[in-house]
């Protein structure tokens, strides 16, 4: 399970229905830092974010039976648009577990692509027992978001672009909530690239992937709200825990402070618009790996630009300026 | 003078030293027009706006004079920023003149790259005279923002970017204002591809090249202010005009609430921030193309991203929805 041949497999049957992002360089970040700095921005991908690419990679390998049932998943929200998306194009039902507070932006753009949304209380093993329950109760085939096969290997598709378009990349930094992205691309980053360091990015307030990492096993850790609302996986799962644990060095944690200066960074001078949780792996780049030496090779992956624009300006507005 | 073995030989120069910006498909506007259409991303230029090819273009073929007498220009900004930039790289002392208008983001900026700058009425007129004078007193070479041969040459590296990026490409807009960019890049297309229809783009308060056609000479026409503060020029130059009357399709003129809306609409759900003058493709895209058929491959260029991000929220924020 998740060789090289089945992440390229995986892959093969996902061209032409995700775009290849582009990965920008960044003069701003590389003079800040001292190292070179490229952005791989899947704020331009499908949906804007890099889900697509686990949505397609979930349904594709049971679509016969997704048809045939419908399928049930949970999602703070780029999931949801994703498998929406794919469900659409796919002709699958999608039905969709959200928390209450997730951004009402977010519910309307999956709204929108067909899916149903179902809400369920603030808490992770809500939204899990909800998902559970609709899967026994109307027979609806489950795809979990990020801990599953399918969606794994269709995470792989960004590691696989990240190498063909920066051979020369040394370290690799990936926002990282259940590690279903991170495992995806470390898996096939390490496989392709064994001496690149793939690290993982998590808000303070949500560290389940770096509590687990510590304790050699996945591991429930409390969670407070963040502005990263993405992020909320309280614990990581079955299959991406060990593939972190085999590829990814370590899991790099960053500040509310510093996860709203980097999406301000990035909107001004970068000219991104990036979402709290697609923009923790700048703020990991400015605190973690500013002026080390020697200088490297980075590609930090900007997962998705789902932010409502008065949102973004109110966050850019509260930031204080990079240090 | 013009022939696609001199837009060559100016882009074997600037290779290496201007970025190849990324061409992102819009599904968004793609459904709305019922083309298929594609945005030209110069937002992700060195100095965030496409003027670095012009800037180039024009100090390479006279650099050791360039180097040795320096050099003086006029720019509403984002050519102020191109040359400062280059010069910089290439040991070349940058005089800029400036209308007293001019954006404080944009003067700040090119000054940061170590440009001179210096301010002179809000007229293009007497741009042109402090420019001539800076010139006669100071011996300061001048290297004309836009009709110069290698500015216009520079800018057609953009074309053939275009072409190789979408070979299928049947359209073409171009933000316009004296008409370099749209001389360089309809000049190399219309070379490679004669079937290519490569329009200008220009505010209704600023339409000095849509009079020249309809004149059949460079013409000065009267302007208002616009939000497009990079589209200022009142009259085609000499080098451009006869390029644009040679390979220009027309010229498409867009409101200023159009433009607002352009502006937001590439920002959200685009996810591209984009300065007025830089939108106006997208503009003249929804106004005069919509629903034409038959549908067609469309390339529009963003020209630039030079807007403050208050600034841009004020916009967004004033603009009404797109109809």
């Amino acid at each position: 399970m998740f060789t090289l041949k089945e992440f390229e497999e995986v892959r093969a049957g996902l061209r032409d229905r995700v775009r290849i992002t582009p990965l920008l360089s960044s003069d701003s970040l590389s003079a800040q830092t001292g190292h070179r700095v490229y952005l791989k921005a899947e704020s331009f991908q499908l949906t804007h974010s890099f889900k697509i690419r686990a949505a397609y990679g979930g349904l594709l390998p049971r679509l016969a039976e997704a048809r045939r049932r419908g399928v049930v998943t949970g999602s703070s929200g780029n999931f949801a648009q994703g498998i929406a998306y794919a469900g659409r194009e796919l002709g699958v039902a999608v039905t969709v577990v959200m928390l209450e507070r997730s951004a009402p932006y977010k519910v309307e753009a999956a709204r929108c692509l067909g899916a149903e949304i179902v809400f369920c209380p603030n808490e992770f093993s809500e939204r899990v027992a909800m998902v559970e329950r609709i899967h026994r109760e109307q027979g609806k085939l489950i795809v979990h978001s990020f801990d599953d096969e399918g969606t794994i290997c269709g995470n792989g598709t960004l590691g696989f672009e990240l190498v063909e378009q920066l051979p020369e990349v040394e370290v690799v930094l990936v926002p990282t909530s259940g590690g279903g992205l991170l495992a995806g691309v470390a898996a096939v980053v390490k496989q392709l690239r064994p001496q690149v360091a793939v690290y993982g990015v998590q808000p303070e307030n949500m560290r389940s992937m770096k509590v687990s990492l510590e304790k050699g096993a996945p591991t429930y850790a409390p969670t407070k709200p963040s502005v990263a609302d993405g992020l909320v996986a309280a614990c990581p799962g079955q299959l991406t825990f060990p593939l972190v644990r085999q590829y990814v060095e370590d899991v790099l944690l960053v500040s509310e402070e510093e996860i709203v200066r980097a999406v301000a960074h990035l909107l001004e001078p970068e000219k991104l618009v990036i979402e709290p949780s697609g923009a923790v792996g700048v703020a990991a780049l400015l605190r973690h790996l500013r002026g080390k030496q020697p200088p490297r090779t980075i590609a930090v992956v900007l997962t998705g630009g789902n932010v409502e624009p008065g949102r973004l300006m109110d966050l850019v507005r509260s930031a204080s300026p990079l240090r």
